[in-house]
């Protein structure tokens, strides 16, 4: 089963079952693990609120979280998800619309 | 610039650059993203064993970073790697040979 660090929260990567791009990262503890495969909708733990959400509780862009991968130590999961509308919240299809080049951060083309 | 947590930490998902798996997940800090961008081969902080390593330093099985890619808030990025062998310490192509299904840990069809 899942592992939980010191903080009860393990790594998310959500990717686009589809496309295979990570769409984003965040964290999980317990409650959030267990609604996500109750509902089917990936919730995370927020670090700097310090609560439960469930992503796309507001704008409605909601991951369907097809299937959950574990990878080797336990502390890590790697959702396959369909999204619902641009998975990041500045609008961007996906949190990673940057690269690191040379010590700056540059468009990326996707 | 990417940003480290209170730990002097951000989140690290080494993705193949070929099939667009995810191959790990592991955490670097600021010493780890400097020697990935010097050397081009991805480097982490060990949060187990309190030090910096090269992944693939005693196995040989290296992972050569060719994007590093970073999110909306700056604290998680993606690595797009060529990897030198399995990139799992198991010997599996990666780490998430598991998937989580109705409370357990089953085998994957890769």
């Amino acid at each position: 089963m899942p592992k939980f660090d010191a903080n009860g929260l393990l790594t998310g990567v959500a990717v686009d079952i589809a496309g295979g791009e990570v769409l984003m990262v965040a964290y999980l503890n317990e409650e959030a693990l267990a609604k996500t495969q109750e509902t089917g909708f990936a919730h995370f733990y927020s670090r700097s609120r310090g609560k439960l959400w469930m992503k796309g509780e507001t704008s409605g862009h909601v991951l369907r979280v097809q299937e959950i991968l574990v990878d080797c130590d336990q502390d890590a999961i790697v959702m396959k998800v369909v999204p619902e509308g641009p998975a990041c919240h500045t609008g961007a299809p996906n949190c990673f619309y940057r690269k690191l080049e040379n010590g700056r951060l540059l468009p990326r083309s996707q």
